[in-house]
């Protein structure tokens, strides 16, 4: 096994928190492309250099440490929702790096490292690995702006600077992904590990809804045409309208909201919204936007409002290799024998991506609580070098 | 009669508007405190002392033009809404400027002139009158934020330089306003004036949804507390219990919403919004005030999200002098005979305020198609002429 180091890979991982560490408990601000975004990038690459892999940030931000020749790559990302906490992917990344690192230290075998670029979806879903993994044109997606209307491309330009061309996956031989659960499965159970064994797919689509601006209070209610109203009776019929279609393991959200003018004596004249929904089966994922589309125009129809569409982003539901995930099975055995289980990811994940480009597998840590995208997100440190360990001997199986 | 000029009275009107000018049409950008309404305030303060009026900003950025003596008040407010139109206060205070102006220039009678602060309510609701009348402390006041989070207090500072003292009402014998419609009415009658013969009254109250903020992906519905799910919830259920409570001229409005963190794959942990609602009867007023408190406990409850009120903000119905309304009315009819109507007010006015310090009333010019709070409101020249002759008719008749 590759003798990794638990407390240098500790030491990291909160030297990392440091770029951005905000809010309570082990809070993280670093959304994709903030200054503390991009100094953690740069401290990350410094790192790689030290450790003897040639740093190498791709055209999006995503920063690569690249050993010589054919090898297997190990990572996840390093930037943070609006408000996150100190491990969601940073642990992959900082895990991925003291095992490269290790490994070269002790002669081989030959690792790389990835932390992806917006990962949380501050343009996109999963921009950085989307684009790298062929499933999203570069400038299709230099279109997509952030809640604040910035766009893609005026973001990425702020990196330019430290830009070379896209790295080529050819020379990587699969892709291990460790990260957070983000859900309360082992944390309930006791288990230390989870093997995953396929990421779900999810779909994500703004909805604009406009009425009428006018005045609250000469605009009798029969004749208004609210947005805000469009809005709730829209999300109130999905609801119904979903029962008879979803399994437990679906999911769908309505998370971001921005209302034209947003002012409270002013009836809403436009309410932007996203709706994202998951679940393992592309056929049901087509039928809840089948679902979608017809429940908004119902409601728009009903209450004299136009209705548009945004994009339709997404990914489909990956399986994970079965021979990259029977070498995590095997450490996880080797680590904590009997402690750990395989089990679906209904997070996103860049592996989801990767996957169109090589084999992949991914191992997950217990999140407290199921606590994650919130300052409160954390695992205890034994269970952190855990999953570091699984990752090793995972690594040191697939190259030996 | 007052001999007004309606050309120089339509050449202030669209001078006005050059401070903050925006959007389509005859938009207008000029909140409280911007600097496009600091910089009107102090033009108007130039056109009040060239009319031989003496202009006095108060602590709260009020600005009078007093003439000697006990005197007559005209006036409304020159601020806007974050996105307005050229007329809303801004004619009121115009054409009190024309009409105490062109009496000056005759010899009287005395007629003074103010713009209040903060009608639009960016810090609280009618801020400026609702302080100056008594409605509320100063102190109080100056702990209310805007939507981005500045104090009052901090704003009003940025106006200090001009600051005297509150300006004593005494010296007043009543308060005329002129105010477009801001509703369908007149525009759909082909009336030319609405006499005012009550304000509704207006309550106001901010409601915050806490409930756990999480992954939008490994957080199972049943487990979720979602505060849009909560907000929407709400707004659907209270639309429902109102039915039996209100009446054809009853209005509500969630006009304000913010979401925390606001991001398409988080749960959202919390959900504050504004509900506003306006009647012309208090027991009506309190009755819904009942049912909302009820029902967002009742929705909270169900949904395991802690919930808050904020202050309760608002303003009782208020009805017309007799005597105030009775000059409007003989105007109207000798300007447009059987071309004008006696309305409630649907929207909120500083008269409501000023009615705590002396006898008030109000006239309405239409609203083309009943638009305002929007860059497209608008209303026909000849149709602001008539509004500023039958104001100058009731000055007049009142200092006769």
């Amino acid at each position: 096994m590759i003798p990794v180091d638990p407390q240098r890979f500790l030491d990291d991982l909160h030297h990392l928190r440091s770029f951005g560490a905000s809010g309570v408990g082990k809070g993280v601000v670093r959304p994709a492309f903030s200054e503390a975004d991009i100094a953690a990038r740069d401290w990350l690459a410094g790192r790689m250099a030290e450790a003897g892999l040639m740093p190498a940030f791709d055209p999006v931000g995503s920063l690569f440490g690249l050993a010589e020749g054919p090898s297997l790559l190990l990572g996840s990302h390093s930037d943070s929702q609006p408000e996150g906490g100190w491990l969601d992917g940073a642990l992959g990344v900082i895990a991925a790096l003291e095992v490269a690192r290790a490994a070269k230290e002790a002669g081989g075998p030959p690792l790389s490292v990835v932390s992806f670029q917006d990962e949380e979806g501050r343009f996109g879903v999963t921009t950085g690995s989307s684009i790298w993994g062929g499933n999203q044109a570069l400038a299709e997606a230099d279109t997509l702006t952030d809640a604040g209307g910035e766009t893609f491309a005026a973001a990425r330009a702020r990196m330019a600077a430290r830009a070379g061309d896209f790295v080529t996956p050819a020379q990587f031989t699969g892709f291990l992904e460790m990260h957070i659960e983000q859900g309360p499965v082992l944390d309930s159970s006791g288990d230390k590990i989870g093997v995953v064994e396929a990421i779900v797919g999810i779909r994500d689509m703004k909805i604009t809804l406009t009425g009428q601006q006018n005045h609250a209070g000469t605009t009798p209610m029969a004749l208004r045409r609210d947005a805000f109203q469009g809005m709730a009776a829209f999300s109130h019929r999905i609801n119904d309208r979903f029962r008879n279609v979803v399994t437990p393991a679906t999911v769908w959200t309505i998370g971001h909201v921005s209302l034209h003018p947003n002012a409270s004596s002013i009836v809403p004249g436009r309410a932007v919204f996203s709706m994202q929904w998951r679940d393992g089966d592309t056929a049901r994922l087509d039928r809840m936007e089948a679902i979608i589309r017809e429940t908004a125009a119902e409601v728009a129809g009903e209450m004299g409002l136009e209705l548009g569409f945004g994009p339709l982003l997404g990914l489909e539901p990956v399986a994970m290799d079965a021979r990259l995930r029977g070498a995590l099975e095997a450490g996880a055995e080797a680590e904590v024998p009997g402690g750990w289980r395989r089990m679906p990811s209904g997070a996103l994940h860049d592996a989801t991506n990767v996957a169109r480009l090589m084999p992949v597998a991914m191992l997950f840590v217990p999140s407290i609580g199921g606590i994650s995208h919130d300052f409160a997100e954390d695992t205890a440190e034994p269970d952190l070098v855990t999953g570091l360990r699984v990752l090793a001997r995972a690594a040191s199986a697939l190259t030996g």
